[in-house]
């Protein structure tokens, strides 16, 4: 019995900047049909307010309380424990640390940094951790389709630093179980009750299969034949499209 | 009976730009001493010639020919094997590969870029082995000392290229064992007959024992106290210097 959808928005609600055929309308059907929908991701080259901006362009009928993005999942891990972060994050992912004590950092944040990702800003985060920073990041995501190709996400520079500096990341975002579980807490449902549906075999449905979820992998985003092949754990769902994986519950 | 001593040159001979006290000396009595020297780098900033000429400059009494870069090594396979390689390699080091056919790359090469590791040539390698390109990798040292820091070596960007893009890297220089071996033929002895010197706990000593030679630890450059405990295998000798690690064979 499935009480919350929960969706990851890039490559599997639109492509690039064009909604997938079908996904507006069902999720127009889905948001009348009780079930809680969240929608979950590591998108880290953004604000959540230009998510849900974006998301509102293209016509989804999602409220911004729904969208629950790894990087402000970072930002209260940081507040949290009073660090002061190194962030080698995108500059338009800035405004979310704006109230973070940057002086003197204590700690490493790597989000998808995008061209940021140099030599320079590399080494200095590398530096940080020899001298005992943690690292944080806010996913491991190896990769994202954008323009009919692939490109290179956080996930290969946390594995960079984390081999440099011998260190081990705490990952916030997905596949972490906390992450999913600090998003079926704002429902109030059981692990099991709460169908992940996303396009990285890994991050989204592996790590949601991990977490006690159910999970759905679609043929969207960044896909690619055989994808279903590299999670490790039974009983992922797979569908053609978000359309497919929704169906049985409207 | 050792017959050969293998050095690490950078942090074993010189520390930045400074020859380690007593080193240049040493080496003078060993170039009489009967044993076959060899100088073994993962140096990928700059050419052979370049190497040599700076050793010279310091005072070290070497030949060119007994210096073995792992960049010509990976020279010597990218012919051997008729590839067209995608260099993500230092400006300087362009000179090495300038007779290989580099258009419509089939394989991407990676040694120390310095500043060339961004995202714009990172995502280009990383595209080209999801598309089926072998990775070959110069080494996969994770940082090297330098004005007093350590900084990020190649070692880590081939970790994020082998992570993106879910394959495994063929290492030609230290500590592939094939490197050791083919700068061994050179001398015409036994990996038990030769002892590599280096500052390197993994790269240099971890290497130089799987590759069944005697291996010996500086205290100089790169190292940092502890890094002895990372050695996998039993036998790594320690010293203080290059000059008290070459002592017995003066």
């Amino acid at each position: 019995m499935i009480k919350a959808l929960l969706f990851d928005i890039s490559g599997v609600l639109y492509v690039d900047r064009d909604p997938v055929p079908g996904a507006v309308e069902v999720l127009r059907s889905l948001q009348h049909s009780g079930l809680a929908l969240r929608f979950v991701t590591n998108t880290s080259r953004k604000p959540r307010g230009q998510v849900f901006d974006e998301l509102l362009r293209m016509g989804f009928p999602v409220q911004e309380s729904q969208i629950f993005t790894a990087p402000r999942a970072v930002h209260h891990l940081i507040l949290e424990r009073s660090l002061r972060p190194y962030c080698l994050i995108h500059p338009d992912l800035e405004t979310e640390f704006v109230d973070c004590d940057q002086t003197v950092p204590n700690a490493v944040v790597v989000a998808d940094a995008a061209e940021r990702f140099d030599y320079a800003h590399l080494n200095r985060a590398f530096q940080l951790l020899v001298a005992g920073a943690p690292l944080i990041a806010v996913g491991d995501n190896r990769y994202f389709s954008s323009g009919g190709a692939l490109h290179l996400d956080a996930g290969p520079f946390v594995k960079a630093l984390e081999y440099a500096a011998g260190v081990e990341a705490e990952v916030v975002g997905k596949p972490a179980a906390i992450f999913f579980r600090s998003v079926l807490a704002s429902v109030g449902c059981a692990p099991e009750e709460a169908l992940m549906i996303g396009d990285d075999a890994l991050a989204d449905v592996e790590g949601g299969l991990k977490a006690g979820l159910q999970a759905c992998l679609v043929r969207t985003g960044k896909y690619r034949p055989g994808d279903e092949k590299r999670i490790a754990l039974p009983g992922a769902r797979l569908a053609d499209s978000v359309v497919e994986a929704v169906a049985p519950f409207l």
